[in-house]
């Protein structure tokens, strides 16, 4: 009775966010409870911390320390305390940090905490250090300021996890992505709560780690460009430390070029060598492109072979003890079986052992593997693929197509991750991925518990390590949200709000995604002022879908897509426009209730879009901005005359003749043809100004 | 007589140079002969890359991909060649690379090379692997953009170093600065054709690099801040591929807090316990300050002792074989000797064995340091005070107080390195760097030749890995051109306009200092646009001298420097402004000769700097700014209101009336209180439109 009590109790706790308060929250992702109180804790240079847990947490106190200095170098404050150590556990300490048990970090700990604010102190209590964690976030979170400086409303916070697993995939295949990054990245995955990076280092462009049992994995994959095992070690100390766990991937049996240039023996096509590049030449179509994943011979291992088991007994036995993952991921996906099927001696060895198609010797295969794995100490984690009805049921399975895959591992009793509405390389918005909770939607209750989590994945085809962070943040903090916070918690708008609050305090703890769009725009200025190709870039956004990936993997067709320089707008820019969003609120806003704030806000920013073609000029004229650019410039200019002319009509509370507004939609319409691969994000903004309505987002769009 | 008829011909092109055609070189440093001739090579998709030379020279193919793939960058040409390999040796390439020895890195090797830029074609000669490295680097900074696309004018250069040591050293010490930091300080150093980067690795506040015969020193005297051994040996080779050595420093005897911390019988002071930090308390007074370093009784180890002596060989033996540096560099700088005298072992042990003073004591343990590196195989290196009479020829000596120590030691016969001039930590403009040609001035030819480079030094107390970049870069290209280019390159407006071009490529390569700069200011408005703001801090610079750094080392008075946030306006702002020199350029040009460009020019820049007032209000209003940007933001408000005024009469061809000087001049002086540790910078300019005449830049700036 007591328990469904304070359930109540917590439930209209939750309910009292959504009502009143949600629009003061500063945080992400939102908490499970969040219950402010009144007046506000007041942050001055006397601030102090205090930590009880046993001495030797030393990733409580290192993350600690390392809020503390976040929070000293955000307000300028010059705290007097200058590093807190096992001494300082005064009960008059501002800031009181309480763990239970100091733990390790492992999937499924409870990550647990709460956090009280009042007008006087600050109280932390998490039974496990990881909980301490998440919850120090949430404290950098709550920092605010305003005249009267800085400050934490006063709040009671009670706070876990929807999913266990909430991950980040980096492809360092593709390509390689170095240490300095990755650190960045599992910064910023800390600062919203995310525990699993996920390193797709295998792929058929490059093998991106040292084995010092089969060297030439490394030095005929990579191109030399790989992690030493020093380096590993480093980056998963690292991660350690900020509360992050780093699951290797090798995929295999497809995908596996890099591993075949070292040691072409064990490919299933005898005598073939190898360079680490894409699996197949592209053509240019996207169909093309589609047909070949499907029918090509794609390189792979030979699963007839006990040479290839042997070669994968030592090298996955030396990767396990590098890494510490409970996890290790095989990858298994798109195996046509093309080239097995090509192969006499593959279809004797499924002859001779009755198996009697290539799903079936890939399931074959993924099962050697697995029970390798096991006698490793690891569990098996693969794509979608790698399911079949013989896998143990440890196995986890990462579904990227469709549901149907999830409701099948899910019945046969696979823990899940979803991977499927999270793709960050198809250049959706974030709030396309924020609406993506269908994962557990069409699951009874008792499968929807298999899904213990979801990955957001950054395919790297058209990345490289100086714009792989604009890619990521912060759309994967939407991720984040959507797999940390209650099912509840949805409204788009809000989500934004937040999400751009974050990303201010991404880019203060290093991150580099703000700082390489503006170097990239400088790169294309050459030492000119980049303002006003800022104005125009700022309300660009990569065509959504894989129409941007393909023209990348295709430009130029004689090339490989992994020299090509990712330096074009649409490689640089931002997948969510902020500007944009801004607009959008305040369009939605004044459509709504229309009043002279609003509707001089949106007459300064239309004016400010109009008047940017005069401020290009120099720039056109030097020859630097390509006519992509320039038909861009065109395309904003005309938008914001035509939002000039509606919105005079809405300042009139006049409608506009339906020639009008037809003439308008049409140029509009024309709009939607892309060049250099870049929409002009304000379109729906501007057409809501014109039919004097805001139309919704559309929850999705065409992929290809 | 045919090498004097070579000579007088390379004299009369390097004059050629000087009188004609320096106003059109990108180059920076600039090379000893150049020879424009007509014509331009047009860079086109069609680009393609050829290398002679031993097939084993990987650093030779790894920095000609890496000179590729940036102008790949830069142009966005998408080559159609994709690596340079062993392969690609065909005589029809556009680019052609001829390396006659592959030779690995060395102080000392022959850096020569000569680049040849005709209309059909490129090709770089080079005796040795290094000068190809700086021909690449010569041949990047040739390429330009007009509205014809991107070109190499035609050229031919011949190109050797004045110096053989061009150094850059780097205190990781009193903050730690991570391996990506120092990675892309050895770019940057590349693109300058420096080639000695000088770690100093230990010091009072932090000893940060891991010893695995000693690990008491990196774990109880670096706060968890230090490089692995793994990092460095990545470091070394990364420094390596491109062209630069590392020389590690370890400061000894003095400047040793956070040796002791570990292991404390190395102290001259027995009993003592020490923590990382500052060697004394900091009073506030820089009279204090200086008063202090010569009479505390700083830490320090105890030279009477054989232990000590055990411990360093066994040290010093370690650090050899981790670094292959020919050099290891002992410090031996600022022992005032005082905590010797205190102790009356070391008293009796001077007594018995006729060492009259500490100096003589000092020169002892310095000789037998230098023993023990000897028999590790690396010659010592030292700042001036480890200079004594029977210190073997060998020991190179780092002059930074005075000429008179620089004197002696090349009357000694050692080798010199200067770096007096050089202190990047005195926050003075790069020209007065640049100036700093005294080296050899007053010596004779003979000592003269006993200098073999010299150093910029960037010591750590104010600055940490945020903002570390800005401090150093582009400032320190100056100093590598002084380094490398001939005595009489000294144009003081000219390196400034290759300067701020070179700045952009720096940025380009993926150097953060502008980066850093623009987030400085981002945290600042915490999300706000920055523009207003940007606009102001472009032209303040930190307080010359050690000024800044005494207020940075005092503030607050009960804390260390080295855990407060380095984020105020004078933290993150650049020492050269580039608005400043762009504005003092078209003022003095005006000045000279009168013409509606430049006051058009001059008026648009005033108006921007008066109406910024209003632009900065919202940021104003939010409390963020604080009270001593306010001040700044109110001078440039008065000094652009002042030029309108005598802009406007000299456009009329009037002089103003003396009393009008008198009152602006009073006005302007008056501004030279410093709020914020800044300087507004550009008030020398203002002057000379109210005196319609430029005065000439200080030489120097008191230090202190």
């Amino acid at each position: 009775m007591r328990k469904i009590l304070q359930t109540l109790f917590l439930l209209l706790v939750a309910l009292k966010i959504n009502a009143q308060d949600m629009k003061t929250v500063t945080l992400l992702p939102v908490p499970q409870h969040i219950n402010f109180t009144s007046g506000r804790f007041a942050l001055m240079a006397n601030f102090t911390i205090a930590v009880k847990t046993d001495p030797g947490d030393s990733i409580l106190y290192f993350a600690v320390n390392r809020a503390f200095q976040t929070l000293n170098r955000r307000t300028a404050l010059y705290f007097g305390q200058q590093r807190i150590t096992v001494k300082d556990v005064s009960d008059t300490s501002l800031f009181i940090i309480n763990v239970k048990h100091k733990k390790g970090m492992k999937i499924g700990r409870d990550e647990s905490y709460s956090l009280t604010v009042s007008t006087k102190n600050i109280v932390l209590e998490a039974p496990e250090t990881i909980g301490a964690l998440h919850g120090l976030e949430t404290f950098l979170q709550l920092v605010q300021h305003d005249q009267e400086g800085f400050f934490l409303p006063a709040v009671n916070i009670q706070d876990s996890p929807r999913f266990v697993w909430r991950g980040l995939m980096i492809d360092v295949a593709r390509h390689f992505i170095p240490v300095d990054v990755i650190e960045r990245n599992i910064d910023a995955m800390t600062a919203v709560k995310m525990n699993i990076l996920h390193l797709h280092l295998s792929d058929d462009e490059g093998f991106r780690i040292e084995s010092k049992v089969y060297p030439g994995l490394q030095k005929k994959g990579s191109y030399g460009e790989y992690f030493t095992q020093a380096q590993i070690r480093e980056l998963i100390t690292y991660a350690k430390k900020r509360g992050i766990i780093i699951v290797p991937e090798f995929d295999m049996p497809g995908h596996t070029t890099s591993f075949l240039a070292g040691y072409p023996y064990l490919s299933s096509t005898p005598g073939a060598m190898y360079q680490p590049g894409p699996r197949f030449a592209f053509t240019g179509k996207p169909m093309d492109i589609m047909n070949m994943i499907n029918t090509s011979p794609t390189p792979s291992f030979d699963p007839s072979k006990e040479s290839t088991y042997i070669f994968l007994d030592k090298f996955l036995g030396e990767m396990s003890l590098l890494f510490d993952s409970p996890y290790m991921h095989i990858g298994a996906d798109e195996n046509n079986g093309v080239s097995w099927k090509n192969n006499p001696d593959i279809a004797a060895f499924m002859k001779k052992n009755n198996i009697p198609d290539t799903h079936a010797l890939q399931a074959y295969f993924v099962n050697r593997v697995q029970r390798l794995l096991t006698k490793h100490h690891v569990h098996t984690i693969g794509w979608e693929e790698l399911l079949s009805e013989n896998l143990p049921k440890d196995v986890a399975v990462q579904v990227w197509t469709d549901g149907s895959k999830m409701n099948a591992a899910a019945k046969l009793g696979h823990p899940v991750i979803v991977s499927k509405g999270f793709y960050l390389d198809v250049f959706m918005p974030a709030y396309t991925h924020y609406q993506n909770d269908l994962l557990v939607d069409k699951l009874s209750d008792t499968l929807a518990s298999k899904v213990i989590g979801g990955e957001a994945a950054q395919w790297a085809e058209a990345v490289d390590k100086d714009n792989i962070e604009t890619r990521i943040w912060p759309r994967a903090a939407a991720i984040a949200e959507r797999l940390w916070s209650p099912e509840q918690v949805k409204d788009i708008d809000d989500m934004y709000r937040r999400l751009f609050l974050i990303n201010t305090q991404l880019d203060e703890i290093g991150v580099q995604h703000i700082s390489s769009y503006e170097r990239g725009l400088r790169r294309i200025t050459r030492g000119r002022d980049i303002t006003p190709l800022k104005t125009l870039t700022d309300v660009l956004t990569p065509v959504k879908g894989y129409k941007k990936l393909f023209a990348r993997m295709t430009k130029p067709l004689n090339a490989t897509y992994q020299t090509a320089p990712l330096t074009d707008v649409s490689d640089i820019v931002f997948v969510d426009s902020e500007i944009q969003r801004q607009f959008r609120m305040t369009v939605k806003h004044y459509l709504n209730s229309p009043n002279e704030t609003d509707a001089g806000l949106i007459a300064a920013q239309l004016e400010k879009w109009k008047a940017n073609n005069t401020a290009l000029e120099p720039l056109i004229n030097s020859g630097l901005i390509n006519n992509d650019i320039n038909e861009n410039a065109k395309k904003l200019y005309t938008a914001a005359l035509i939002g000039q002319e509606a919105l005079e009509l809405l300042k009139n509370k006049e409608k506009p003749t339906p020639e009008r507004v037809k003439g308008w939609l049409n140029t509009l319409d024309q709009m939607k043809k892309a060049y250099g691969e870049v929409d002009l994000s304000i379109i729906p903004e501007i057409k809501a100004l014109v039919t004097q309505q805001m139309e919704a987002e559309p929850a999705n769009y065409p992929i290809i």
